[in-house]
């Protein structure tokens, strides 16, 4: 089972038994986020969460073990073209020098990893109508001399 | 003059006076991130904002009205090549359906919006290295049906 | 079933029953052009309104399911090669900055939002040749500084 | 004087006047949107249009010579990079082939014309937030058959 | 059954029955380019010609139903890789800048449609190699102003 | 002096002297869609045609020499921005297959040169609007088996 | 059957029979290199020489009447990946303009045919490592004026 | 002195003395090919060829200095545009898998050397039009295994 | 048997029987980086190398076969997209201009080959963290002058 | 003065004084390798080294500034076409999966940082011919699970 079998398997599942993606981070012990990016086959599982998710969702082992294979991290497009993606993508052209210039002017020359890195997501109540927030935390890895 | 010999000057002179970004955004009354981006040439300042920050930079008349000119936001490449600033690329390419499958599940069918929107970068203190945390914070737009 | 099975479900009973898509959009009480959208899978409906199609076209509760669905808004090509769908990629570029410049002129700096949005296509009568009419409509939206 | 020069002085001597390109069009006896695609050197003007112009705007006979200029329409960039006008890269990607249905369904097989063609721009008062009205009118062609 | 299944579904009967493109065009009354265009799916053809080619083919009316289908004339590759079709884009990238000067010369500005269009080919005998001669025809529409 | 220079002096002394490329052309005994590409930068003329056309143009000789130096043939995009030019882009496209099916058809497998080659451009009176008339004419190359 | 097909089929019944190309070449009377390109669909045979072909390799009617098939030469990358593939590309552009240079100073102004074109590839003993050495040969086209 | 200098500087002086690329391969001691690719700047000469070159053209050191210099070897396009150069990277891309599989049939895995290489150009004299015939020859070098 | 079926098929057997790569090179006398490019399709294996491997795998011949065969070294993206391989692509954008300087500085002009090549991968502990050692070794290659 | 700007400076007075990277490395105590990256402009240089290397090369303090300036790391190509630089892009994508399987299975699932890095670049004596060997040592990351 590679992993696009094993995203639409656990999809369906999860549709059939009514659950969201808070609740099986939460069954498993982990973010919403980070869970969701592994059922999508974007990160691995440790074997314990991987089993875990599956008995939830009352799937067979194979979709454990596709839980845990080390993702081959792939993208089609060099730039998305779902408007709720691309939308990202035009921030980081837009800020993508503003946030190198204040990174370096705090922490010096290096960067913010994107290996070890969490993020969360999160509605904030707005009068004016609600917003999407998003929180991004990464190593500040900075670049080695020798 | 345009965006890029605004930009010059700009960073120029406040290197000159050794003054840093969270400083000017502080004497505009603005956030250091949006003041960036405004002198990096991605936004428009009001004239309030645009003239306190020349005199500030001891910078004359015409580089207020450069900040004030409405912006051409454009890049050079569809995918980032300074490590920086790709690895926030990879970020949204990684989690790109992620962030999809969560918005949609709290909010509905819509896009979180990269135009009412704001970004906070700050530096949290961990023991094993200090991180970089970005707050990305954009009103959710629904799709409208008609 | 995904959009594309439905697309081609929705299109084929479409084409049995004889029926245009202004009748379809009326039965929902829907404009034409956003129930083509969402027939051709670029828009979801809300599930009355999916319903009540899936019955004007005799298909199944799975049809209306798939209408339902939150899209993936995906295209092939960067640039169209349709010529009906080329001319219009050529008028956004032969008239873009235009736009921008009077959108500017008009409103101050922001966009036209594509999400709070709608259109609409009609015939206007010319004795040289009749003419199609496009009517583009979408919520200015204003860039925030913060 | 090349198209680009050309614009770049009716640019400063629009400003330097304190013209809106409104008053520009009104002064010619043309529409905003077309005026300023000829400004912009998208379009080439008649001969006593562009001395009109060149009056309000006290500006010198090779102005005119270069409003007059057939122009040679070219673009950058495959997708366009400011939000603003790619929203409408994106409208016209995500509703392309609902206009393709509902043209070919009223006129039957043929294309609208970006060369007989023309837009225009409104803003619609809005409680809720003002919007933005573009009226795109082409003449439909029918594909020939010999 | 869609265009490409068509084209197959053509090509194959044509070549059991030993018909060539301009016995099927003389058949149905048209030129053998546009016949053989709208074999290959890139034009769709009025009922009367469709039952008549299929007549011809002795193929069955859902043939007939796909030739008059709307075509989505689509293209893979920017650049084309088959030699003979390659030596055709060529010409054009050489020659573009040509035409446009002699067009606008001749007739102000504006374009040759593509779309109120045909075209012939024929051999034309030459001691030192025979030669193809192939004729493009188009309307010219000037660019409207408004 | 280069090709570009080249182009630029002879547009220049040609709007001066009020001449049309059909004039020059006669002028030199060629045609006038080969003299407005050598003229252009895409094809180099014979000494004495170089030195008849600097005569003409009041030109001095390292026009004529720049006339005569074999071009780089370069453009610089892979699909052409101007509508005019695009056009042809489409029909290659459309077409293309047509072409390639009928050449072979009557000459069997090979190509229709682009190097030795000609063009004719030429205004075809018509009621419902005037046309534009083009003629390519190229030898048929056969492919060599060895 | 397409040349796919075709290529697989007579690739497997070569090496079941143990046959190297130059034994298939000589057998129907041809040079190694282009029967190869024929067999692996790049070029097209005639009757007697493609079944005398399918007669050594034990193979079908509709393997012969597929070599006889006019070849649509289709290639999917611009730029070539295998290393021994690559390797002529980066001399196409290291050497294109000494190329370039060389026959126009031989020969005028012109190009060397890719269709009336051979080519031969053997091996040249070398104490220090053999060579491979490969002789394009195609015929000089001198652009026409007209 | 960089390289595209020294180029258009030993150009020039070629011209002004009358010399040919063989006369100067000649009075160095090297063939025309590897001379003409040197003083295109895309190979490097020892100081004694260098300094004789510039010897017979009349240049001062420094353009010496530029030919013994290492160069980048940078080309602008992945597909080259000139005729000329063109014609080689379609026999490239047509006859690349041919060529692949005759060097595998005769030396086993491995590339044929685009270093450790060679290339002359040469006339062959032929009644139905002279031909240019093109010998590369290059070290085979097998794949290592360890 | 192609190369992509060998390499799911030797994936699957690796993993039932517990392998891992080092224990495969060791059982066939070759180093680990090698087998693993052979198993993954990217090298090819002498008879007995690929007969025991196949033996350790308890696979049957056809997958000996198929590591035997040379295969075609092909890549989908110009630009890979799975972090672990990007930030080697990186590597090489940031430091290639640095090794083009010090392979020229200590070997003259010439290039490290990737043919005549090997690799070794490996662990070096550290307290801050372990770290991946990667060697690269290949032959230099002067370039020929003729 | 810009990176650019600085390397040339750099690199015209490394060549005046006749001195060598190892030579510079050794003066400002650190790597050849990193010193030709700072001095090329892919690295930011602490003070004291800066002011170190600009007194070994007779160089002004707007050097220095420059070599201390955090830099943006900028490549034009998406695939490099120097054949020293190319062969490395080759290496990363023949032996990318092979890199990615190997350090999976002795790390889990993580990357090799490119930023917390280093590179070593040395001849190794060989009777056949000397090699390059370049050593590859970065820190491994592991992803982060929250």
């Amino acid at each position: 089972m590679d992993k696009q079998q094993m995203r639409t398997t656990i999809t369906a599942a999860k549709e059939r038994l009514g659950l969201d993606w808070a609740a099986l981070g939460q069954g498993i012990g982990m973010s919403p986020v980070w869970t969701t990016s592994a059922c999508l086959g974007m990160n691995s599982m440790a074997k314990a969460q991987a089993d875990a998710l599956c008995e939830m969702l009352e799937l067979p082992a194979e979709v454990s073990a596709a839980l845990q294979a080390f993702p081959h991290k792939h993208w089609d497009k060099a730039i998305p073209t779902d408007p709720l993606i691309y939308r990202f993508y035009e921030m980081i052209n837009v800020y993508g020098e503003t946030i190198k210039e204040l990174i370096h002017e705090e922490f010096g020359d290096g960067i913010m990893s994107a290996i070890d890195f969490s993020m969360d997501i999160s509605r904030v109540a707005d009068p004016k109508g609600d917003r999407v927030q998003i929180v991004l935390n990464g190593k500040f890895l900075p670049y080695r001399s020798w």
